[in-house]
């Protein structure tokens, strides 16, 4: 960890001992824990909430707007809302999380956050369907293959995909029971995987909560680099999840919950409207395709 | 901060740079904060979070788990139950804040947590009142004399006491409405007082809801050590919340909160029924008696 120094170096060798004694006696009030990860969960949580209030020297009042913070956070959290995600996410604890479980192995595709707009009962779409399901946006073309990483294709892996439609919102957020710009799919016998979806813009993370004013507070913009959300599992493969980001992106490196890695930033082409698509259509409108490749980690990697 | 041996030594010299980096671009994102105090306090957050994240190696189900706790810890929290609070206080964390803002000021009286239960708005009573408002419990005459450090007695200052009944109930947990075992009074011009109170006895932190269920997991009990709670302000000097514990008390060192100093141990000694009371009453049920006398540091001490 790194050392910063802090305002607990000014205190007394008195004090010092005071509060030394506080964090060992709540250390082994963990003793009896008949669970050892647990413990050892709760007693490293333990060191660290406590070298936090004593390294800032927290006052009462700043303990008391923590304390009303989670309590708004978790009053406008509710099935669809989750600020304690968004916290997580924009303190960058999610990416973290997300690094610490997802090793780089060998040329996997590397892992970013998973969002708080997963929902499980996607539609399922054939290969080269639309999951855009009328939802609002510039209709991009989404290709690639998926093997682990000796190059063997992966058949029959299962892809989820969901983003946010061009006026930033995912369908959940318009209402709880729509499905929109969001479906799965399976790769076909040579791993090849394509279906039609939206291009990613960028849109801010809900921003009128707590996790909102703590943003405008501390001078961060709420937007998230525009993304394409996947998850892929395959037996014996790590599950990835991740996102692809459009390349020349102006928010790019200033992404609000801190998902952007290099590898996933990916060339959305641009193709004039009249452009015959991959599956043989003319559209009136521009469209984007994109190549995707997915190399899937061995499970337990 | 105490060392600790750390899942993250395992990890390579790759992974520690990919894990490293995220948490300086965290920090970096808190660069044009406005207030270096909020900016202090993100930066320290971010680091022990992310140290916290890293060194037990937390697993994504783990932290969704951490999600799903905060986000129950929200939904049981109202205007008369605060698991925030509870969380707070059963990791130690409300009386480490405790101990960085009460730091030893010569003899004065020792500060401790305050607790969830405290309300704006309870009864004045006259020197030798009954605070307990009809609560059920053991009356308890309690008397003592507030001073300055110097030894000078403080008149006129205020006195707030609170406390739970022998049923281990506070009176807003019964009703928010309702005002008992809780009043505020004056000093008299030698800076003494002297209440009617009820015998504290122990009682769990409310343990229904996520608390109670973090408590059961890890081996330890709910129950607080019994004690009476007082604030005690006069101008000119630093407000002191504490508690008094009774000698002997079968919980004292396993306080779930932490609470305990040997200082704030007072022996509330048994009187039997009939034994004259200090206001020339002969009560018909035993009581008891504690002095406690209350020495406050000057304000900014």
């Amino acid at each position: 960890m790194t050392t910063e120094p802090t305002a607990a170096d000014a205190v007394g060798p008195e004090q010092e001992a005071v509060e030394t004694a506080l964090v060992e006696t709540v250390v082994a009030s963990f003793d009896h824990c008949p669970d050892p990860r647990l413990k050892e969960i709760m007693v490293s949580l333990t060191r660290h909430l406590h070298a936090f209030i004593r390294n800032v020297r927290l006052t009462e009042q700043e303990w008391a707007a923590g304390i009303d913070f989670l309590t708004e956070a978790g009053h406008i959290t509710d099935d669809v809302r989750q600020e304690f995600i968004l916290l997580s996410d924009t303190l960058g604890a999610s990416m973290q999380t997300v690094n610490v479980n997802n090793v780089a192995y060998a040329d996997a595709t590397e892992a970013t956050v998973f969002g708080p707009f997963f929902v499980e009962d996607s539609p399922r779409v054939e290969l080269g369907g639309d999951v855009s399901f009328g939802a609002p946006g510039e209709p991009c073309w989404v290709e690639g293959q998926v093997t682990d990483t000796a190059g063997k294709p992966l058949a029959g892996a299962r892809i989820e995909v969901w983003e946010a439609d061009e006026d930033g919102l995912y369908d959940v957020q318009r209402d709880a029971g729509r499905r929109a710009a969001r479906g799965h799919l399976f790769s076909d016998e040579n791993g090849e995987y394509r279906f039609w979806g939206l291009t990613p813009t960028p849109y801010p993370i809900p921003d009128d909560g707590p996790v909102g004013k703590m943003l405008a507070a501390v001078g961060r913009s709420p937007l998230r680099t525009s993304h394409l959300h996947f998850m892929v599992s395959h037996p014996g493969a790590r599950t990835l999840v991740t996102h692809i980001f459009p390349e020349g992106d102006p928010i790019m490196w200033k992404d609000s919950v801190f998902g952007v890695k290099e590898s996933l930033i990916k060339r959305f082409e641009h193709q004039p409207a009249g452009t015959p698509t991959p599956d043989g259509r003319q559209l009136k409108t521009a469209w984007r395709r994109v190549r995707f490749d997915i190399v899937l980690a061995p499970a337990g990697a």
